[in-house]
């Protein structure tokens, strides 16, 4: 039999693909793990109607409820291929069951680029964060380093003294725009030339040490690489990534493959839960549609 | 002294842009009044993070804390004018009270057209929806009407014979595409020609009286008659609409306008919650950034 819609990933955009694609009546399977989420324990607040702070990992349970609820299919495991046949799909999971559809919902995200040092891992939620913008809120008045060479490094440095009392940008040589460096600077951003090699703290990040230098007291690392995408499934579709980290959509978030979506951090910036919900809702709708009017 | 970012309307959209502005410290601005929100009164299960069913006034609420919370003014009024100058604009509600601001998010919506028939407000939320789409799930094995003369309304009545167990597609005259009606009554939809007069029940709706015709026994009333937007306020900012419902925007949901941003359903269909979050996100991340970049 042949299912309407597969959606890969089940972040907030793949659920949400998923609750618009199985409201329409559409065969509906995602596959994914919930914990390959960013969201997975994050702390979330500039989402509309949540009142405070909700725990990432809670909403992606309820969302997964939902989709659940309305007919979805979850398999919990990772893709291993991806092939486009004629007008349809081939998709594999890792256990080797093979699933035959009419459309494909890209909404992988992107890997966040890790520095790999230690306490990185460790203290992720607990002072470690690669997204300024989306957790710059709850360092107000404490201090915090940034880490990265490029200019979201500088953009996000620039951010963090709207918020925090003192802000450290550390970084091993400048690539960012050099106006982008003036305006940290101006702001009061403290440049740092220098490689981090361990977070340390206890219960919550209490410095940042660096390779033969100082250790900073900070309760807060922004790692700000940029990031990494899984877009060797979209050319396993035939797509064409626009960068190394994004997938180009029109305005029905359609790929440039009949029948390929993608929604989610993996069409671009910003990099935010309520974009991941609105572009996978219209990811879902227009998937569903396509797989009615192949019938 | 200027404002960065003025949104007109304070619905699921503009609550949003006004979360994302706020954030990005653009002094921030939102202006209209939450009754007037079309998620004012209703109920919502397909918006990702949600167990069960929410109510739409306490999402709207909850929203606008999050939006003052971040640092938002809110004017609970309606907009009575709205005017370029240069780079700027000029923003001026019921009051008298006029805001210039660097950048003007359109975030009114649309207003659903109505029958203006009795009943038809009585009712609302209680059996008459004006989107089959959104509140399909609730009439699970329930006998709908489906009023509308064109190819929404065709569409609209195929999508309720998956979960009515009768639908009655109640039209004037058909002026939607054959193969649309064809499909509808294919899948089991009853047409009816006729005028509906009166929507009668008690607690909810129980039946659809037609002029001079029939009284149907039904559970829900689906009023399908398309959109109509506030797009004078847009015109007045030198925007032109893209049809009488909708204004076009760019990747950036910048109008054609620079510095004009829309979102939500003024920007188009599927007029869904988690579509108009997902463009408020992005409007507010732009056009708090349009009115940094002024500076």
């Amino acid at each position: 039999m042949t299912t309407d819609v597969v959606i890969i990933g089940c972040g907030p955009a793949g659920l949400q693909a998923g609750i618009h694609s199985s409201r329409k009546k559409a065969s509906t399977v995602i596959i994914g793990k919930l914990q390959n989420s960013a969201l997975h324990g994050a702390h979330i607040e500039n989402y509309f109607g949540i009142s405070g702070s909700a725990d990432g990992s809670d909403l992606l349970e309820k969302g997964m409820e939902q989709a659940l609820s309305f007919g979805c299919r979850h398999i919990g495991m990772n893709v291993t291929a991806a092939a486009k046949e004629g007008d349809l799909f081939r998709v594999t999971t890792e256990s080797g069951e093979e699933i035959v559809c009419r459309s494909v919902i890209i909404a992988t995200g992107i890997s966040r680029k890790k520095l790999n040092i230690p306490g990185e891992k460790e203290f992720l939620g607990k002072g470690v964060s690669y997204c300024a913008e989306c957790d710059c809120n709850f360092y107000k008045g404490l201090r915090v380093a940034v880490i990265g060479d490029e200019s979201k490094a500088a953009v996000s440095s620039e951010l963090m003294t709207r918020y925090a009392s003192e802000v450290y940008w550390v970084s091993e040589r400048i690539l960012a725009d050099g106006r982008l460096v003036d305006k940290a600077s101006g702001a009061g951003v403290k440049i740092i030339t220098g490689t981090p090699k361990e977070v340390r703290g206890k219960a919550n990040v209490e410095s940042l040490l660096l390779t033969g230098g100082p250790e900073i007291g900070v309760d807060g690392v922004f790692i700000e690489l940029g990031g990494k995408s899984s877009s060797d499934l979209a050319l396993d579709l035939g797509v064409m990534p626009e960068t190394d980290d994004t997938l180009k959509v029109n305005n029905s978030f359609e790929t440039s493959v009949r029948g390929v979506f993608a929604c989610g951090d993996i069409t671009g910036e910003p990099w935010q839960l309520a974009k991941a919900v609105g572009e996978g809702a219209a990811a879902g709708h227009y998937a569903a549609k396509r797989a009615k009017d192949m019938k």
